[in-house]
């Protein structure tokens, strides 16, 4: 284990505007985004040993100070934030408080973590993946992944361009979604509301490994909650294009990334971590033809779940397969995200299950592309019926 | 008037690796591409200043020397990317061999100009309304825009994130097809081909203003050459759509730019060119809601061309209203091109006509999204039909 912040952190907190919306408050981005005057490392020593101070802010850390909010560091991830490993190779990963002595998750491992512990309001990551939704489920906080490209990735180092979407952390539903209106003047906000109940759609039987039996029970629970609370709440299937489009993913973040860090592998090979390595190694053949057909997978996947989604407001899936996965050897897996983050759409893990050990269960609320603000009402929907149950 | 290459070069020629398709032939990069171990200056001196070398080279770079090119340096482009004023404010901007007295259009001024000075075989430089399509034609070399994301940014500098496309010049459309091949692995090349008759639509009236006579003429020289090499021509009217989303583009483009060079209005404001910063003054002012609706619009117009170019091949229009505009104050408008740029699909400017003073009269190939090879073996049809004429 380790703290939240990585080893070659900002020099001091960075001050915010000294008025805004978020003024008064701190917060922590991931080692991926660039803040002037320090370096980025992305995870990775060797890399970071490399850099020198970024010249500018990324676009992401201009809002957070210009809405008012001061940083006060940059929080371990996962190596280039592959998820390829447990704890990060070098560095190791924080803890989870909510769920002692197991990982929080990666990649966006210490953003999540560090407001599981109550250490700042509001943490940035970043989802190519699985690594804000699943971070954010097995840590018990709120985790927002918005519509892809809503939020600049100006500044982010690229992981693979066409997946990478920028991605927060807060207690809970409100106040991500507090945070996510300041970011982008974007009208997000759902505190004060009480949100209509929304037509929601059970995803029961996704075409990927199905979840553990207490992530079938928070499942139930959390529609069962739902449908209490006045929700109109039926099962959903995906279309068959969406076990294509799962594969896809694979393929298309295996192209990019390659392509985006083929610097790195090319003259830092020896000094990453293997799993990183291998990782990078298998993902060098996937083709350009193999890519392309991938890409007009995932869109045809796209209009597929728009359709589905034209009467529904919402599915609601698990956010990963459990609770945080015991020992240290992986920081879980993303299947239950990934056809999310490939098509674009907005995800939101709510907070408030837990098992019977105690540890976090988190339940993903999915919606529309482009309706952000209609995901989150629903999300907050959701965690106040739970609550309520 | 200016040389070709930015003041704060690369500091020696790079070496390309000793075998590959492009191995032994030099190019040229827009300075908007990070080159490790070189500043990358965006074509401002104020930028320049502050930067540091970059830690690693660009996706695209990397590729270039993979591919056995070697790499001369880093040509001159508009401030910043854009084409508000003529020459660059600070440096000048290069002399367009082809067309004595005339700029060589903007952004990618630099490595349109140095490929028509017969500098180098291939250079790079980048679209986000007109910037390669446009110099290209005022140059009289080929230009090749491909579909939306099919090269990688990474480590580009960013102007505005969906539009920004990696493009390409070489002398001839066999040329770009080859170094299109070579950088992206996919199957582009159209040499030692006898490329099937297109299906051509001629666009003659777009929704934006009409191209002047001279320019004209050129379109239907093209049309009647194709025909004559036994194309199927026929006229090609846009959806109504599209003049939505010829708006769509600029709100687009402004809402992006602003938050991609947030941190240069804050900190080099005083230092930028007059143009460039009254420019983002006007930006600042697009809404989340506008820039929102306007991605709606571009995306509606996607669907409609689409649906239009079901049975053509590709589009031909003009790549500018005519030849480069005369005296500095100006590099030419982008109004033929921003909606391609806009819904990503792949342009070719086809050099090969002049005006009756022997200045470069492009004309634009228009293909389907995703059918880069196709739109490349028509524009060379076009290219041979038109020398042939």
């Amino acid at each position: 284990m380790s703290g939240f912040f990585v080893p070659h952190n900002i020099e001091a907190p960075i001050a915010g505007a000294p008025e805004g919306p978020l003024a008064g408050l701190t917060c922590a981005v991931k080692d991926m985004y660039d803040i002037a005057g320090s370096r980025t490392g992305g995870g990775s020593p060797a890399w970071i040993a490399a850099q020198t101070p970024a010249t500018k802010h990324a676009a992401l850390v201009q809002r957070l100070l210009d809405a008012g909010a001061g940083i006060i560091g940059k929080t371990i991830c996962d190596e280039f934030f592959y998820s390829v490993s447990g704890a990060n190779a070098h560095y190791g990963t924080p803890p989870n408080l909510r769920a002692p002595g197991r990982l929080p998750g990666g990649s966006s491992s210490g953003s999540a973590a560090a407001v599981a512990a109550g250490m700042v309001p509001i943490a940035v990551g970043s989802q190519t993946a699985g690594s804000v939704i699943r971070p954010a489920g097995y840590c018990g906080v709120a985790g927002f992944k918005p519509t892809f490209a809503s939020i600049p990735t100006v500044g982010m180092k690229t992981f693979a361009w066409s997946l990478d979407t920028v991605g927060l952390f807060a207690a809970g539903v409100a106040d991500v979604a507090f945070a996510a209106e300041a970011l982008t003047g974007r009208r997000l906000r759902v505190d004060g509301t009480t949100p209509a109940a929304p037509r929601i759609g059970v995803l029961r039987r996704p075409p990927w490994p199905e979840a553990g039996e207490d992530m079938l029970t928070a499942l139930e629970l959390a529609a069962r909650s739902a449908a209490a609370a006045g929700a109109a709440v039926a099962d959903v299937e995906l279309p068959e294009i969406c076990a294509d489009a799962f594969k896809a993913h694979g393929t298309i973040q295996d192209f990019e990334s390659y392509r985006a860090l083929a610097y790195e592998y090319d003259h830092f090979r020896d000094r990453l971590g293997h799993n990183l390595r291998t990782a990078l190694e298998g993902a060098k053949v996937v083709t350009p033809e193999a890519y392309d057909s991938a890409q007009r997978t995932a869109r045809r996947a796209r209009e597929a779940v728009t359709t589905l989604m034209a009467d529904i407001d919402v599915i609601i899936t698990p956010s990963a397969p459990g609770a945080a996965p015991e020992g240290i050897a992986s920081t879980g897996s993303s299947v239950f995200n990934r056809l999310w983050t490939l098509i674009g759409a907005p995800c939101v893990n709510v907070p408030g299950i837990a098992n019977d050990d105690g540890l976090p269960l988190g339940i993903q609320v999915v919606g529309r592309l482009g309706r952000d603000h209609e995901a989150l009402l629903a999300a907050l929907f959701l965690e106040r019926a739970i609550a309520s149950t």
